[in-house]
């Protein structure tokens, strides 16, 4: 998915690069913003707490004062605030005449239809953006970003956002962004449950973390490599019967690590729903399934 | 982990291998036996439903009768039922002198300590063990179980044992394997419900979840690989704060998670938990911390 390594390195051409303004100089923005300036693009920094902006003006960004003043400055306008609700406030009555907005704040699809109806009023075409990446994996070939939009303002900008890492396209409906976005980050999400509470399990032996590292990262990499192809060809066919690991043995099983957690002084707050979707999805019939029925369980059904 | 290769193909000897009784011939039991045989071992077999040896006696396995026929053929018995109770009911009354029994249901520590104290006044020595594999990849060299109790007899089987997987010896507490075991697969737990939920949000857009695992899996993979080891030095070495990814932009963010499971039309029961314990993350002061300070906060400190 992330671009071929030679878009993170825009080929040397006479020609200046284009201008462009990050506002929201955060952990990512920041990221972001040195990305672009290692890129060689003329900057334009904007952050809420001015101070944030001096190790950027130290490589050679321009402070602006206001975001207006931020905005007037390029073409191409990229906001990473914490929330949209931030983006709405902080840009509401900025003119927008003539620009690209690219909006890499975390939000749902909701969020991001309204912004682009707004962001269309203010003279801007809008692109909703969703980061797959840490801060610093900015401008690596690990990273990438998923835009929706405007497209014809993605293809315009896309050799300027290659340069904070791959470029993904998911379509017109502003909202399709958010929701890959979202969908990827639940999956990290329920990972970093799981990954909490088996470091929280294992220090009640006082095992040590570091020791416990690899086999959780080799075990998790193996299962994911089985389990996420699998469970996608069950949702996809329907089909849910399995040879594998049947949602009646591993409700068996669950009590075990509810006793457990009990035992080792741990909560088991995080898996409490997990055990009695379990229970739910046995008790329904659907004991003799695999994993991929959850997906469907999942659904509400009124 | 796992072991060298060449252990999982027992050089050839002209002395015959020790024969082997595997009793529980479901998904997993199957498998276990099958790689037995494959291997050259005289193999026992036993299953509450006599129906399921058939398979594996046409493969030249032995049928015991009773549970006892099945521990009285050979001097190692493998076991891999439901659950330990059914372990404790079925072998309740017999005879494994000189025995050595290998538990490899899935259990407590608490469970496999009580048993380990039944099986040595049963005569046997008691081996628990944890398998870190889905039957499809026993004899595989991505398989291998971990193992603790009873040490030399441990050492006296561990060639035999190694044509299931890598073999891993985590101490002569016998629920020390359980602990890791149940440590493990927690994390595969959580990682299963970010996997099913991921996945039922994606279908509500009607994108085919295979066109969406190649994508989740290499996100997974990748974030993988940095937060495990980054939550492992944090938790040893209790130095939480973040350059990453802070407490308080995870839990700014949780909403839109919430919000779009709901206006998608998706159960958020699984992912409550994470928003609270976020949300007391920050209450409690830790805002500007990662991750890993989870791993501290799902300790019960009363
Ligand atoms: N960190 C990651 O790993 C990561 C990964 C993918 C996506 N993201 C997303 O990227 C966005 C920023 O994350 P971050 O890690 O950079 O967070 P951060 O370090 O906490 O930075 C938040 C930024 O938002 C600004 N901000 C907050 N409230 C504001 C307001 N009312 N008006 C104007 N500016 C405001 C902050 O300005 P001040 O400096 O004045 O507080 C700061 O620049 C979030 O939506 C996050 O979900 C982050
Ligand atoms: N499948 C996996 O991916 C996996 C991975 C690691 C560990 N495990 C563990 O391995 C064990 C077996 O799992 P599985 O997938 O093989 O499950 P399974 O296919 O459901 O087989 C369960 C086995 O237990 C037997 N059994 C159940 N209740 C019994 C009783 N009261 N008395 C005697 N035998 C009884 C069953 O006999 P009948 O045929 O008569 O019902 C069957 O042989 C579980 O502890 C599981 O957690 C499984």
């Amino acid at each position: 998915m992330p671009q071929p390594a030679q878009t993170y390195q825009p080929a040397q051409t006479s020609q200046p690069l284009p201008p462009v303004s990050v506002l929201g100089l955060g952990m990512m923005g920041t990221a972001l913003a040195t990305a672009l300036l290692k890129a060689g693009h003329p900057l334009t920094v904007w952050n809420r707490s001015p101070s944030k902006t001096g190790p950027l003006v130290a490589q050679g960004a321009l402070p602006a004062d206001t975001p207006a003043d931020a905005v007037a400055a390029s073409p191409l306008v990229i906001v990473c605030f914490t929330t949209n609700d931030n983006v709405g406030e902080t840009l509401a009555t900025v003119d927008f005449t003539g620009k690209t907005l690219v909006n890499l704040t975390n939000g749902t699809p909701a969020q991001a239809r309204a912004l682009s109806t707004w962001a269309k009023k203010q003279g801007a075409a809008y692109i909703d953006g969703g980061i797959m990446a840490v801060p610093q994996m900015i401008a690596t070939p690990a990273a990438y970003v998923l835009y929706s939009g405007d497209e014809q303002a993605y293809e315009t900008h896309r050799p300027t956002l290659a340069a904070l890492g791959g470029t993904k396209w998911t379509g017109t409906d502003p909202g399709r962004a958010a929701l890959h976005d979202l969908a990827l980050l639940t999956g990290m999400y329920g990972m970093l449950m799981g990954v909490a509470q088996a470091f929280a399990l294992i220090r009640t032996e006082n095992i040590p973390a570091t020791e416990f590292a690899d086999p959780l990262r080799n075990w998790l990499t193996a299962m994911l490599s089985g389990v996420v192809p699998g469970v996608a060809e069950a949702v996809d066919s329907g089909q849910h019967l399995t040879d594998v690991s049947s949602l009646a043995i591993n409700q068996a099983a669950f009590p075990n690590f509810m006793d457990t957690f009990r035992d080792q002084g741990i909560s088991s707050d995080l898996f409490a729903p997990m055990q009695k979707l379990l229970d739910r999805a046995v008790e329904e019939g659907h004991g003799a399934d695999g994993l991929s029925r959850l997906v469907e369980l999942l659904k509400l059904t009124n």
